[in-house]
């Protein structure tokens, strides 16, 4: 099979895998086709949680015909009983002859064991195909599954020279309405729970929720850092869609608050604290345990910088308005990095707004 | 004659003008057409000071034919001698029957008084005619007419969280090699002056020359801040093409080091200060006084905070690179605004290079 068509059918898989964006969770998106005299002759995609795998769909949508076929699949298929029985027992069965894979199951316990499986059956096996893309489609399934910690992304808006508010603590609104939109129907309405520090709740009392564009799926988790319990019990965050759960220190002696707090359907979690502070790994294993796959994190500086410090975050988005601001309210004000090993921002992508510029990208850390 | 017809010959005065653009200072660009049945019968531009004005050059190129004509200009006329006779008279003579202008002479002096002669003198007179463009390819010289101050340019190249140097101070290099050749050719060679504190003079000992690109007159002044002459005598300032101008404190004592100085060539201005800092406008007076109608400034953090909080920058260049850095070097560290007023960058725009995002455009002050 010439190269160029391996990329053609591993492309195809990811645009199958893609159909099913944000729905598929905690399973990755995947993608199959198989293929016979260089044509596909039939496809499959993994639709939600127990759903089909990809494989199995493709194979049983070509019947008997996939015997013979070769089978391309962005990530490797699956040889243990979870919700659906091994892919792999599928393949043997139909016959198909050669299995293309992108990557190998980032699962210590199964990487690279279905190949071998497949293998020991005198399958043809090939895999790396497009590796890079297939990594980058399923970033977030390949952080949870070889971390056990939500994918995190950080969302800024901020001044020219870097500030997330005036002196005043004012920051209603630094960038303007199109901005905002894009950050709710983008950004806001593709995660599974939305983390800011007290103070942004004390002093923007924010609502956390989706306002514009459609949502996937539920409204996400509302997770406020709250160390000593200050949050009113009018906060915008105990009212609206979605849960909301409260990261509190083991020390906090705030009792009743907190059964008052618990008696309106908060989550309360206490962890232990050093001056305010949580671990943030440790707080993160402690969301993924909660179902929280994808985290996104939105303020103010103090808690940005923590998980920059941590490097515990993942991706950035940062809205540049285009004015000067000064002041004490910057946008990192973390233990800073030296210009020869920086917190880089690569495979940036950068789009223009009217009063602002968004620059965002992967966080890469020395 | 219609409107779009007006707008099309103004359009080919704005780029007539243009063709002499950085050569006509101390004057403006100015561009002319002569037209005639709806045909543009002759042309003219301003080459540089001591040439012949842009109507005198489209005039003369008509000769006998320019009577009858209307004459488009981007500028009101000169009613008086300077360095070549009024053009009111030439138009007068001419026969041209009607004048169609962009922006009146910003000098108070002139202003409106080129056009009151025409008009007793039975020409018709239009002005006004893409009046915003005009003043934008002339916004130098309306700075330097009005105020008597050299137009100010910030140049600036920092951190996605606002830091023109690591926390040790280190700032070589932020931004990438693309993004510095087009600082050299674009930025800095399109000025009279470069101006920086003696701390960027003492921390990064820069030869403020210009090393990419063609220098469209000579390569500028380098102008330090440096209240106590703490200036090295073997800066890289006091080295290589371009004069230097050193700004210190009346009240430094150090006259060995200012005669030394002055018998390598320096200029010394001595100003009075407070703290160590100058007050920006009457800085800027006296550099205009020595020449400088463009004022580059490029740092540091200090230098570009008294420039933003006198109200005395027109323009800022930032290069917002793709890292998180951290630490005390501000890009903006003076007393802040409030985000209902805040220093507002308008006209915007937006240059992508590999690792640097280049936003740009006009300083706007509350």
């Amino acid at each position: 099979m010439p190269e160029s068509l391996d990329l053609k059918f591993m492309s195809e898989c990811l645009n199958l895998a893609r159909k099913a964006e944000g729905k598929t969770l905690p399973n990755p998106m995947v993608g199959s086709v198989l293929v016979k005299n260089n044509k596909i002759i039939s496809r499959g995609y993994h639709k939600k949680s127990g759903s089909p795998h990809a494989e199995a769909e493709a194979i049983n949508n070509a019947g008997r015909n996939a015997k013979g076929a070769i089978l391309y699949v962005n990530l490797e298929p699956c040889s243990s009983y979870g919700k659906t029985p091994p892919c792999v027992d599928a393949i043997i069965r139909s016959g198909i002859k050669k299995v293309v894979v992108a990557v190998k199951d980032p699962n210590p316990k199964h990487n690279g064991r279905g190949l071998k499986i497949l293998s020991r059956h005198g399958i043809e096996v090939k895999c790396g195909v497009m590796k890079e893309q297939a990594c980058e489609l399923n970033k977030v399934f390949l952080k949870n599954v070889t971390e056990k910690m939500p994918y995190v992304t950080l969302k800024v808006a901020c001044s020219l020279d870097g500030r997330l508010a005036d002196f005043g603590g004012e920051s209603k609104w630094i960038t303007d309405h199109d901005a905002r939109m894009f950050s709710h129907s983008r950004i806001r309405s593709n995660t599974d729970a939305i983390l800011v520090g007290i103070n942004t709740v004390l002093k923007d009392d924010p609502l956390l929720s989706v306002r514009y564009g459609r949502l996937k799926t539920s409204n996400p988790i509302k997770v406020v850092l709250d160390s000593s319990l200050k949050v009113s019990l009018n906060s915008g965050i105990l009212k609206g869609p979605g849960r909301t759960i409260i990261v509190s220190s083991e020390k906090c002696s705030n009792r009743a608050k907190a059964k008052t707090l618990a008696n309106k359907g908060v989550k309360i979690i206490a962890l232990p604290s050093k001056s305010g502070f949580f671990n943030i790994k440790d707080l993160l294993k402690i969301l993924y345990s909660q179902g929280i796959y994808r985290l996104l994190v939105e303020g103010g500086g103090s808690v940005i910088s923590s998980f920059i410090d941590a490097k515990a975050a993942d991706y950035i988005y940062i809205f540049t308005a285009n004015m000067i601001l000064g002041g004490d309210y910057l946008v990192y004000n973390g233990r800073g990095f030296r210009l020869s090993k920086p917190v880089k921002v690569i495979n940036r992508e950068v789009k223009i707004f009217k009063n602002s510029v968004l620059i965002s990208g992967d966080l890469s850390y020395v």
